[in-house]
């Protein structure tokens, strides 16, 4: 059962209060596809990078078994570069440099072979592209998960609301669903947007966790509570790409399912956070994930009875 | 098994986005008793009101089994008022009047028939205040829990330094926590604030939840996402009320017990925050709180196995 993941595969420079990198691979698709490799044997990505890009990277997908047939490599041409600094609190950060370079005009090619995907992710990028690889596949695939952010609600909100009524399910984090809806309360915020289109919504919450809202029901799930955050970059397009990947694994969509999917996206999101940009979800081993669910598991359970 | 609540009786005047109050019913020993009254039959309050705090809101106490042999009413002098006014996100609050008036002086009397208390609750008050409590009891309780604020780390650190050390458990909100430690992570500030006194620390964050720390163990509970916040005053000392009302019901203060007992603090919050001051946990019914405490189940339910 085959899941397409689409988003940028890029450098990035990355400096927090516990060091700073030089350049190192990010994107969204290359977090959220390292992390649902743990669980699909069949992820492939749709991406553009420059020939700067290095081929040993691009290895590095082929080792987790993601086919990288729709990664178009541009001669002549530079990959994204963003470069970040986070703050104490690693709460907030500043954008240092942002070169669109290849992104500037990413026109998204469809493998013949990614037709028959069952799972479509759309991870964090240009609405109007992400909207390109729904109408470019010939079949609709089961489930189409959307991830966004503030900045193209900011800049390109017609493209995002129209892709909203495209897709079944969508991710982004609290303050971005409060921004989305204009409601403070995320559950007035989580019905609102549920209109826009996407009938499931997850509201990522960091520290706090996560909630999955679909109709009237409602998930709330635990997050971890960390020693440290060393590095939050990619945390959420990891979520997106553990909790795609395990449905895609399982091939189950039921609310009951996308529950174990959020802790599952969780765990990764929470591996992710430890090191700098993908060097932990890199080298992750099935048994540490499971130990990882089990804990999470652990951590909010709890009987009760009539009192 | 006997339950000691110490705190303010007082007034309030609270103005909310949604509406404003008259004087009306507060302080943390009223919100805690109330919501403690649930659980345990024998809540008997330590607090001082003026001649000018009715009768009537007396006899309420009473209504809910609660004894207040220990609420001192001070002839020809007036009851603590605190006015605060609630931001639009209701995360925010001024303090428009603080008007100590019989609090300015308090001094705890303990009746003999409270001598014999198996669970104690010091609610936000002068630190101490709270400490000559402790030391007012012949035989130690079985469990003190302490509950405080931000206002006495700043205002009166070492008495409240001083106080941790007697007490066994502590419940206070993420941010004071933070302050407290001097730590962003809240694990490793519940790590550090253990070693202060309490064996046992709650951090009650809110819409977020609450965790519950105790040695190498972490319990993560689930908040009610709520359709609308209708006024925030005194859900913290519910909190702590219901918590610890719970705890001296079943006589059972091991690790797993407070589990559940902070899935009942939490409901019981979650019902103080739907109307103005105290009239919500006056009003309740065990049918109403046991249909919570099983909605709170269901919210954070789910199931793992490997994969």
């Amino acid at each position: 059962m085959s899941l397409v993941i689409i988003g940028s595969v890029a450098f990035d420079s990355i400096e927090t209060p516990f060091g700073k990198t030089g350049k190192i691979v990010g994107g969204a698709a290359a977090y959220a596809s390292l992390a649902a490799s743990y669980f699909s044997k069949e992820v492939k990505i749709v991406a553009v990078v420059g020939d700067d890009f290095p081929r040993e990277d691009i290895e590095d997908f082929h080792r987790h078994g993601i086919t990288t047939e729709g990664l178009q490599v541009k001669e002549g041409e530079k990959s994204f570069f963003w470069a970040g600094k986070y703050q104490q609190d690693l709460n907030t950060r500043d954008t240092l440099v942002t070169e669109l370079n290849v992104l500037a005009d990413f026109d998204p090619v469809i493998p013949e072979s990614y037709q028959d995907c069952r799972h479509l992710l759309l991870g964090n990028l240009t609405p109007s592209v992400q909207r390109t690889v729904i109408k470019r596949l010939r079949k609709r695939p089961e489930l189409i998960v959307l991830d966004t952010m503030n900045f193209w609600m900011d800049t390109a909100l017609d493209d995002l609301l129209d892709v909203l009524k495209m897709v079944d399910l969508l991710t982004i984090n609290d303050e971005e669903a409060r921004q989305l809806a204009g409601e403070y309360s995320l559950l007035k915020a989580a019905r609102k947007i549920m209109k826009m289109g996407p009938r499931t919504l997850v509201i990522k919450k960091g520290e706090h966790g996560a909630l999955l809202f679909q109709e009237n029901k409602v998930f709330s799930a635990p997050a971890l509570p960390l020693e440290e955050v060393f590095d939050p970059t990619g945390a959420g397009d990891v979520f997106a790409g553990g909790f795609t990947g395990y449905l895609a694994k399982t091939g189950d969509i039921s609310f009951e399912n996308m529950k174990t999917a959020v802790i599952y996206g969780s765990a990764m999101a929470s591996f992710c956070v430890e090191k700098f940009g993908t060097e932990r979800i890199k080298n992750l081993s099935p048994g540490e994930i499971n130990a990882r669910v089990n804990q999470l598991a652990e951590l909010s359970s709890f009987s009760v009875s009539s009192f």
